[in-house]
């Protein structure tokens, strides 16, 4: 799906920060594609750009309105719906990252079509994708893998991205799961994709594009995570890196959600490269982006150059110290801008 | 989903055999579950059982009847419809593996909604599942694993399940797959599962059971397709097998459908060790099932004691020769019945 911009984002009238966080990652990567913020009454989250109401973001030039706020179950609250209709009767589109689906609220359903708006719902997958084709593609490609299921491999690849761009380098990110879609513009929750198309649709979300240019693609799952390892191979197979870094959180003992032990990074280095190798021959790990939140600032710097050595690889922390040595890295093995 | 038995096969007026496969299939190995057949005029294609009307199957207890024709593109003809309608009318289930989904033709779905009877689109999923576990069921498994799609790996998981039988041990056939779905009643078309839920789904499949008794669980893909590896490695880690046969096709040189080479048998072997490890760590391969159609009878005897040596494990063509090999090397690592 393709998201119009520049957007407005709606928090409706969520309790603390944390519900806003989605609206907060668009803002944090993205803000210069958010004219402003509509806060209903109670709200206590603020993502820092200007309030405004529903009228005046269609005025200012708002596509569509984001909804940007979670809820316990991922419903969406009676009292939301009139500001959603608003939107959609002052000319934009709305689009949602909640479980439930703008489409099957009739008032909502009915605005969106009395207006010829669009309704995107990118938990949800309405897209026709083919089978993935397997064979090479023109272009350059990153992915994110990880040790784990949300051990930071969105975060890395936004970094990776910027990073990428400021040095120079075209570079554009793809996103795999809902927040990335707000942040790209485009892209497909490829776990709401039906399974047979999992490596097409990641064909589809890093196409073709100039032998100079780089795709930094969003990782999905671990190839280690029983619950979700078909999607993370599919997405693999699908987006044919040339390159790869390992997201891990050091403090996990078992994987996200079930008791199956963490793998070690080596265990993903070298499933990643006898998997990806089947779309693409040269693959290669490119460095390693650990979260050391839970660590001093010295225990940190000491933990990064101990998995940098062991495993011969740049080793940083994305949020904490950048990603040029992996900037670097990629520039020694596939040469500079 | 759970599919009323007993049967009433219905072929409408298909030109020829290979249009009728999935009846022929269901005949070939649940014969006592068919009460007989359905063929409109024209039709070129016999199962081998009773002909009989719509009235007469309803009258001698046929449940559901079971649309076992296919045409180009998946499509419903709307000669059909009416045949359908009776059946429902009649007090049947009805059940197709068709693209076409039975309840969008809204005659079918009336007189479903109308006699308050089920309409099974096994080609679609409707279920719900959980996303997978990943923790060690009660019970044995073997699963059927490829070098490449269309390899015989549900031949190959159906004619192990009946050795198997035969031979004293509890057994029974999970199905993965439209044909597969009607030969064992239940089951899920794995492919048309929602990416996030493929191993969840898997384990529904594969549900506990006594210690003693082995579900011999139907393959889909390979782990070295590019275009539908995620399905496989999902099925793999969700069935978490003990032992596993690896079918395979001699003339192929390219992976179905794209330009991949095939892989080795040895390489299958390793990858499914490797990834399949992650929820059952003894799991083994037990044997190595051929598609030797293709080589005169000295030949395939020949390549079949080659590719058994060269591997340390029995090597047959189940069509042929049979499942004993394989089941004589499940009873020494695993025991008697």
């Amino acid at each position: 799906m393709e998201i119009a911009r520049p957007y407005l984002l709606f928090l409706g009238d969520v309790p603390d920060a944390l519900a806003a966080k989605t609206a907060i990652g668009i803002v944090d990567w993205r803000k210069d594609w958010c004219l402003g913020q509509v806060r209903l009454e109670g709200c206590a989250a603020d993502t820092g750009v200007p309030d405004m109401s529903i009228p005046d973001g269609a005025s200012a030039g708002a596509k569509t309105m984001i909804i940007g706020a979670v809820n316990a179950g991922g419903l969406l609250p009676d009292r939301w719906v009139a500001s959603i209709v608003e939107a959609l009767d002052a000319g934009m589109d709305v689009a949602s990252g909640l479980h439930a689906k703008l489409g099957d609220i009739p008032a909502i359903k009915e605005a969106a079509d009395r207006n010829g708006r669009q309704l995107h719902d990118v938990r949800h997958n309405t897209m026709t994708f083919s089978t993935g084709k397997g064979s090479k593609r023109p272009g350059k490609r990153i992915l994110a893998v990880g040790t784990d299921c949300s051990v930071g491999k969105k975060y890395t690849a936004l970094a990776m991205d910027k990073a990428m761009s400021s040095r120079g380098y075209k570079s554009s990110f793809c996103a795999t799961g809902q927040t990335g879609v707000f942040i790209s513009g485009r892209g497909v929750a490829l776990d709401a994709v039906i399974a047979d198309f999992i490596s097409g649709a990641a064909e589809w979300l890093s196409p073709e594009t100039d032998e100079d240019h780089w795709q930094i693609v969003e990782g999905q799952g671990s190839m280690f995570h029983p619950s979700f390892a078909g999607v993370t191979l599919g997405l693999l197979h699908g987006s044919q890196p040339d390159g790869f870094i390992v997201c891990h959180e050091p403090s996990r003992t078992t994987m996200r959600g079930v008791d199956t032990p963490l793998p070690t990074i080596q265990q993903v280095i070298d499933a990643t490269v006898q998997s990806g190798q089947l779309t693409n021959p040269d693959i290669r790990c490119v460095g390693i982006a650990v979260n050391t939140s839970a660590l001093e600032d010295d225990e940190a710097l000491a933990y990064l150059a101990k998995v940098g050595e062991q495993h011969g690889l740049p080793a940083t922390d994305p949020v904490r110290y950048g990603m040029d040595a992996i900037v670097d890295k990629v520039s020694a093995e596939f040469g500079e801008p």
